[in-house]
């Protein structure tokens, strides 16, 4: 079979490789439906994961389910799915620590494009098919759906980190896709004040239909004080760190009120260490609660999603900017990611 | 100054009284709107507080301050206010317990028409003016505003005490004024599937525009066995109460789903005991939690109310469907609270 | 092999049942001791479980491992494992809810003499060795380890339910076996006065040991009344139910501090349904939590608990005061839990 | 009255000042014992909260209640009273917050000689005091009761910031004062195995007492390789910082595993910024959360820490090593903190 692959750091193309087997808990899926993400390009073209040769890319994938192994008993060829970016070991004993996320050591949930190949082939591999896997209901457009195994869970798992209570005042730094998940993720969790980072005209237009009350540009003066100026020097209950640079957490931490929560679901690709302003943490001791964390997978989180866009909660095909139709799009729709043209959420590619 | 008060058990009438004075921390506020509750229909016919005589009835109340005590900083006379049902004694160590509703013992947060007299006179008596009074925004109308003091407030707490998470299947028992703000308060925390049991149509029209998803008649069938079918077997997430009777818990533990949690709102008034059923909770095991609690009060709960009122995030005004002018009809609202005829949700009485 | 076995409500003992076999994850082990539980007589002489028939007893055993699957990765022939009393199937989507002890439904995490034959056979079935075993150091005698799988568990699982905080006071209600570990629980979340409720002397002399502060005796009087009295009337902070009927939570809820929390590990055997006090539980709006659950089991809690003994942190060994050698002798034990002699906390069979 | 006070950064003496008055919720204490502090030598000698002239040292303290306000109900002279380090102001929206460490700003609920005048004068002055001021039970020594205000509850308070569950294990950075008081609240937590770093005798076998288990000497191999070592290349569930300079927070994430927690009660000195590792912090997505906070203070807390050492629970006269009798030595006893002699731990004066 075909797929698109890092060829090593900075390279990528098509590579031809053996079709997957299921072993007896497992399922190979066909993708109908595929996302590039920036992780994509971070790992291609910064080498944040390492080097890296021949391995399959992409982690976003709604599919039809064709091979099944022995032992899976709620999936049969032919059913459609959703499959989440992470795809966890759920024999390990980082499950019953609470972090399946991290199963198998530090964020090795995350399996495809990462430890195995990824989505962007003819076909691919999804291990304990009956944890990982979740039906995907007719009714839900493909090009929606494929915002769910990364896109809508991280931004969401931005709000559950940040801990928003109802009435909170919250920031979002950075309207990316993920970051306007968030935004949905904060106005889910109840926030009243949503104050978002951002600049690009349709990430802002997207963020207001999301819920976002004000808007604040980064380019203008530096965010915190922007934000606290807005919050007549209080700062937010709530930071959702979505974007930005390694001192993205100075300006978090300077805009949250003591006792505030910052969540970050950032990739923070470069430098060795990452910076808190130390008078403004309150020399060790304000309360304000760092988390940051990979987003949960595994199917029950897929189902809730799933829930929450049949119930008319969520509304991810804003996100979808770019549609391809057809698998031999997916390097178009990959550099897309890297170029970042003006009007770009999100592509997604349809592979028939 | 004149009051609506309750003269004995199953008396109500007008009563002459001093006018309030206030202590340092104190304000003296004139209301603007007033709301009967259910629970002065609990207080004065039932008698679920005990015999009282000449107290004045009434516990949610907007108004306009009047007189401010010498350490008052944040209010003078002239300010428009929300004043909370609950406003707690700051100064005692149950705030230090984190509880303020219980400060000074048991319920003990509330003091309007239960320790003194409550906001059915010309003026009333705020403690702690500063801690317990909330500015109320010119832009949001007198009847939507009565709301917050106990309705909003108290149905947010169930979603709240029902822990929900995102995604979650929720039932709501109970859409009078209360419960149809735990649909609120449901649809806020992030529910997905809603799921509320009542009867009456105009309620059932306004929980469907606060979100529900799914309509239960008590009337056809226990809601437990509804609300099972409905699920598929698997029953709900998380459960509010916010009605029924004494019996209500039973149904509530059998709908909600090993770990689930049960949130109660509901004031009950009668009987001995409430049971729990044995062998669905588990014979005790069952990780079925139940929390019960008397809403937040005091100023902070108020501002994040006006809050999510000023940022799009509740409607309360729905629930108004009776409004009076003029303060002598208070009387004539409270006994629509008692009658409940069929288009009534909620009363509020402007005094001007 | 031979196994001891319920054979039917009220009637029980030795059976001839094939020996167990191992599925490719799981082990088949060899008792090296075992305990009976008052929760075997429940199930045995009260059918609390329902009719069973020729059902292997007991939950609580240490063994050897004499047989491993083929994909079991961390055991081998001849380990000595910790078994703990729930064995749940961590294939389920359940425990990506957090509820492993809900396993597949209610309790079903509960395999033991509940679901399957239970460790009083020569040899036992155990599901997916790896999450479900742990390995019992050679320093750890065999009567101690017994104590791990259900009573240690259970008896902690109490206090981390019932929330305890630095400096608490902690009511324990039933001090046999489940409520004195209990007991070192409260201790060992930081509990400061721990008053227990109990009168058998030994129960009381191994309570003070692991670090009761006062006994309450409830022969006397009501043992809210007393608990109230002995806290100047201002109740406890967190009460954990080890024992009592079915009136237990009235005393529970009563002697509790608004905002504070219940935790039961009791099993209520007994009646439709379990009542809550009305009036003391707020009428609905006290905070006072409930919360029920049976133990965590799995392997990660089990290395915990071998953990706690290694650094000297709890100190079973003082439960065990009848120890019989061969397995024999396991209707002897069980009679002993059964008739409750004076001077019973809990028997161990040491199979060889 | 005679005060010893800062008289400008890196200047100490005694100054001539008034007598304290108090207002009608307040209270004026004569010192029994007090205690200087390593951030009393962080505010004189590196000007750690900026440039303050003529302020009263000081912020440990029990005393003797000489006058108390109009207003105040439950304190009368000649009581015996522990002095929390933090003395809030109740009367803030902060503490509706839940933070009332922060009440009135960042860290403002610490006023002694930060705000205004310390302990370290004849008399001085407490605001609040039935919310912030407890009895000290006859039976309790001032030297171990000099230890409640601030090393307790702060090395307490470390604990809690981890969120350490049972059968955890723990390490503490830094065994001066507060971080043997962090070895006994991870102990009091539930901790297992206990690891520690430091090297000074006295404080090694002090921490041994409290309940440490393993001693890594930071002198030997960075702590983090030595720590991961010890536990097999896992890490710990939960550190605690009670100590170290700029640079600890990177050690403390990368001995911690994915999911764990990191307390700080670390008093940073310098530095414009603290880093955090970021591979080892999961680029961003580790779940290894970071909270920092200062320790509650309040009435109620003190009368919790009063509790647990009444109740035999902690033992913090183990930290006194060097026993001043006349107020006149609280120079002497500042200047021990100043240059630690080897066999000090923390000082305290009894000034009659």
């Amino acid at each position: 079979m075909k797929g698109f692959a890092m060829l090593g750091i900075g390279k990528v193309g098509w590579l031809e490789k053996d079709k997957p087997k299921a072993g007896p808990g497992d399922a190979v899926v066909r993708p109908l439906a595929v996302a590039p993400c920036t992780s994509d390009i971070h790992t291609v073209f910064e080498g944040a994961l390492g080097e890296k040769s021949d391995i399959i890319l992409g982690h976003e994938a709604v599919g039809e389910v064709v091979e099944v192994g022995s032992e899976v008993r709620d999936f049969k060829p032919g059913d459609r799915v959703v499959v989440p970016a992470i795809t966890p070991d759920w024999k390990t004993l980082d499950i019953q620590r609470g972090f399946h996320q991290h199963s198998g050591g530090l964020l090795a949930g995350w399996k495809f494009s990462n430890i195995k190949d990824g989505v962007f082939g003819e076909y691919f591999h999804v291990n304990e098919a009956d944890m990982n896997l979740a039906i995907l209901p007719e009714n839900i457009p493909l090009e929606a759906a494929a915002m769910f195994p990364d896109m809508v869970t991280t931004g969401l798992h931005g709000a559950e980190l940040a801990e928003i209570g109802l009435g909170d005042t919250v920031a979002v730094l950075g309207i990316g896709p993920v970051g306007l998940m968030a935004v949905t993720g904060a106005r889910l969790r109840g926030a009243s004040r949503l104050i978002v980072v951002g600049t690009r005209p349709n990430c802002v237009e997207v963020a207001k239909a999301y819920g976002a009350t004000d808007v604040v540009n980064y380019k203008v003066a530096p965010v915190e004080d922007q934000i606290l100026e807005l919050t007549g020097g209080q700062g937010v209950d709530a930071v959702i760190i979505a974007g930005g640079n390694s001192d993205i957490l100075v300006s978090a931490v300077k805009m949250v009120k003591p006792g505030g929560n910052i969540g970050n679901i950032n990739y923070f690709g470069e430098g060795e260490t990452l910076p808190l302003p130390r008078l403004e943490w309150g020399s060790g001791m304000s309360h304000k609660t760092i988390r940051g964390g990979l987003t949960p997978g595994g199917r029950l989180r897929m189902e809730k999603l799933v829930s929450l866009y049949e119930y008319g909660r969520i509304d991810p095909a804003k996100l979808v900017t770019h549609v391809f139709e057809g698998f031999e799009h997916i390097e178009e729709a990959l550099m897309l990611m890297k170029d970042k043209p003006k009007d770009l959420i999100k592509p997604v590619v349809l592979t028939k």
